[in-house]
């Protein structure tokens, strides 16, 4: 049942990740221009994330109908397969955000114009992916709220479940998504939408991130009043600059309850290039965003995804892996830290946390 | 999860019509060679049936991607739609048979090959259609049986709930499905699969009927020991034949409990053949069986549907069709008796019964 009014009027709120999930979704890797070798090497991590993801809650995984057998194939039976057409497997950020009133779960649904439209999309056309976030909806059998036009990913905001949301302005105010709006206007839109008092602005996400700076992947909360960023101490690093100006942020700002919020700095793995070996596997198409040899990644831990007992978190073959399966149990002592070896998926522009989704319970803990 | 065990071995049987549903399944028709017009006559009527089972009962309509948004607009905002690719929309043939154990479902998988496969199968490919059950199965997240090979459609069998199964020999015993076993091996099959004890076989379903004489055209049970035989008493048309033969076998028949089966006639209407007009809104396409002008339809009130509460039925314009309701409601004096013009639905090959599927309520009353 599609909603016209918004989930602050019906006293919906977006729930933090770190809540309890009723389960998670996900969407299957196939295109060649952005997967290499037909996506079967991203494909293999996917189905790991999904089998790691499906020890602690259940798992459904959408497939485009020419690769609904194979995907059944090699996922495991106690993950569900549905199909659902989709430009790409992104589904942090063109799947529904979920609110819950404690009752009843309903999903916003955002317009997806594959992360800046016209202006610096990353492929053409992105109309089934724009659809992904009514049909999960209606599979979940859930009401949904459609934001007439007003585009955001998923991946671009993280909420602490209690009225603050942290985003930033490098994607937010950038101009292939709302340029007719103001910061206001966009600040008003989250209020509504998500249900959240105080928006924190960080400026810029990620050095070189194809999304504009998505905030998920520099940036995440733990809880209420803590929160994990991403971080590097090489001042000769572009992306020095990037953590020092949020640090400064976060430092200043207080979250919607007035609390200063608690920091866990999270190393960066060293830079991490594409190889010609990897570049030369991809599909060369006019419109798509190329994957050249050299080209730095956004690698970052922080791209981690908490379900229910567990923090699932990307691993880079860095000697500063160790150091973040650490940082995340300090931070997440009650929960099992699972890394996953996951440079297949940063080749496609991501990492765990966007290509995953959770559906919060319904019922108050 | 795939079951490699059968209903019997786990306890499972298939519920009557008649017992309590969760959920009625539909797919959405479009293909041009054999909906007339694009196939939006029998969108309309597809719709009329959706809408009419949601009073009583949830409905989904699997759909076809190209299709999403026009069948989404169309359909009430109450009936959920899903995306399923098909070759055509007959789910009550090509959908799962549902099982219970009275505190779980299950679904059956059966073989599926578009009525006769290659001897005399209405249509190629017919690989999407093969998939449906399966599909279906994720998305109720049930288990499945896959019964490796058996062909058999839904609408080739009806049972009692109460160990009873009634088919047509002209279709099981059809060199187009299992020719390579016996009528004893289809037998054990069916015990198997539904778990039921007595197989009563009439010879011959409808006249005409492309089907190869689908059972659910013909005859329906009310609830054990007592069913709906279509009839006509017109010696000049040769149906008159096929339904006293029928009823020669009924009466000499008991079911599994021993009970001889109580029936109710349901006149037929006056033949119904495709005009001129309906047979040129075809395409034409080599393998598609033709809809020719002058074509008699298998038209039949049988072709009913249970749903909680009330029975949807075909009308056709006809002066029987309020006989059929008047039957019907002495048959079912406690639920509602709705009819729906279906001339469209027949014209494509079956009517309402063909194009539902119920999905059991788990619980036993």
């Amino acid at each position: 049942m599609r909603r016209n009014s918004t989930p602050r009027e019906d006293g919906f709120r977006m729930p933090g990740e770190f809540e309890q999930h009723s389960g998670t979704y996900i969407i299957w890797p196939q295109r060649p221009d952005n997967w290499r070798l037909g996506g079967k090497p991203a494909q293999k991590v996917f189905t790991e994330v999904a089998k790691a993801i499906s020890k602690y809650e259940p798992v459904t995984v959408c497939v485009n109908e020419d690769q609904y057998s194979n995907a059944r194939h090699w996922l495991p039976d106690d993950v569900r397969v549905v199909e659902m057409s989709n430009n790409d497997s992104w589904v942090r950020d063109c799947g529904p955000s979920f609110v819950t009133n404690g009752k009843e779960i309903r999903g916003v649904d955002w317009g997806f114009n594959a992360w800046g439209g016209l202006v610096d999309g990353l492929y053409f056309p992105w109309d089934k992916d724009d659809r992904v976030a009514q049909k999960i909806c209606e599979i979940e059998k859930t009401d949904r709220y459609r934001t007439d036009g007003f585009v955001l990913e998923g991946g671009s905001i993280h909420v602490d479940g209690e009225g603050t949301l942290v985003t930033t302005e490098e994607c937010l105010l950038n101009k292939g998504r709302n340029s007719h709006l103001t910061k206001e206007d966009i600040e008003n839109k989250l209020k509504e939408y998500l249900n959240v008092e105080k928006i924190i602005w960080l400026k810029r996400g990620i050095y070189n991130d194809e999304t504009n700076g998505h905030v998920d992947n520099i940036f995440s909360f733990v809880k209420p009043g803590e929160a994990i960023l991403a971080w590097t101490e090489d001042q000769n690093d572009p992306q020095y600059e990037i953590c020092q100006e949020c640090m400064q942020i976060l430092e200043q700002e207080t979250d919607s309850k007035g609390r200063k919020i608690k920091i866990h700095k999270l190393l960066l793995p060293k830079p991490v290039l594409i190889t010609d070996e990897e570049s030369g596997g991809v599909d060369a198409v006019d419109g798509t965003l190329p994957r050249n040899a050299g080209d730095r990644l956004a690698a970052s831990y922080a791209n981690f995804y908490i379900v229910n007992g567990a923090v699932i978190f990307p691993m880079f073959g860095d000697p500063n892996d160790e150091n973040a399966g650490k940082v995340l149990k300090e931070a997440f002592p009650d929960r099992e830290i699972v890394g996953i070896y996951a440079r297949e998926i940063l080749l496609g522009g991501g990492n765990i946390h966007c290509i995953t989704q959770q559906v919060p319970k319904a019922e108050e803990m």
